[in-house]
């Protein structure tokens, strides 16, 4: 997705060889107009999968979900880090290991949002060793719904999620898939 | 707000006389529609008023600020609870205390994207206590910018925030007040 290319190009900063920092229109300061393209492109990715729901984590997969699920006129979902006060017993619950922080997260999503026969597109803002996304697949198969696919808007390429998830026999659509960030300089995998 | 008041009637519990439960359309599962007329009606209310920025703090107060943030064509930022990773130590800081929680949390938000000069609409999707919306205040304030006000999605009028923040001279503007959660019957402060 060239526009989201050009972003990060123009505003993201490669903080190591490791770790991109994209705040200024993703995960801390938002660009509502580049997101509502990431939902455009998501929609138009998936528009013939029969999506019934969107699953995120919070916070910063909300934005793109959000957009996302304006285009396909379902709604979305984000799972909990921290089970809210107002949720009851009635929860499925995952585990998702946070190889930079080095810690486990419990994410909770309420029974009542994700149901049996629901085909759900998972999107997060990063893809990296997949981690997230493999608690969200397994809130999905708890609740016997179906993974149409794992949409993100920043891959790195370099590290190993995409083929954990692919392994399993899951399509993932990425809009910028990033291949080194080595030197300080983003260089990213082109695709047709 | 008409359309929200009936969302909380039909889709909103009162879980005791102090907590309403709105996680099938705004704090967990989000309805994409509702918070697309949420947006219009803060833009409506804030629309002569120069905001240059929005800012809100993670979770739920990310789906309503983004609405607005695209009615107005402006970027919206969002506070963080935790620290992330990729931010420096160029942010302003602040400490809320949740009453329900009985903690405290600094929230920060980096210095790059709230500057002085910026006229900034603070949103929320609870008001209770204040807690949150003074510690949004406060870092506008460290940033010698000006708050033009703050809006609520859902103000539990029987709680002291409003109050507290129109004491210090700042307008708020809520899209439904709850007058009373008593016996679970949801009851609202009518209003022209």
């Amino acid at each position: 997705m060239e526009s989201l290319k050009q972003a990060i190009l123009e505003r993201g900063k490669a903080l190591s060889d490791q770790v991109l920092k994209v705040d200024a229109f993703l995960n801390h300061q938002i660009d509502p107009q580049l997101m509502i393209q990431v939902g455009q492109e998501f929609a138009d990715r998936f528009k013939n999968d029969q999506i019934t729901k969107i699953l995120t984590i919070e916070s910063s997969g909300i934005a793109p979900s959000f957009t996302t699920a304006v285009e396909l006129d379902i709604p979305l979902v984000f799972a909990r880090k921290k089970k809210s006060l107002t949720m009851s017993d009635n929860v499925f619950v995952s585990q998702v290991y946070s190889f930079t922080k080095k810690e486990s997260n419990t994410i909770t999503v309420s029974k009542n949002f994700i149901e049996e026969g629901d085909c759900v597109l998972i999107i997060d803002d990063f893809l990296a060793n997949g981690q997230a996304a493999l608690g969200l697949i397994d809130i999905v198969k708890q609740a016997q719904a179906s993974v149409a696919g794992v949409g993100i808007v920043i891959e790195k390429s370099f590290q190993p999620g995409r083929k954990q998830i692919e392994e399993l026999g899951y399509r993932v659509e990425s809009l910028a898939r990033i291949k080194s960030l080595d030197t300080g300089q983003i260089s990213f995998i082109e695709e047709n």
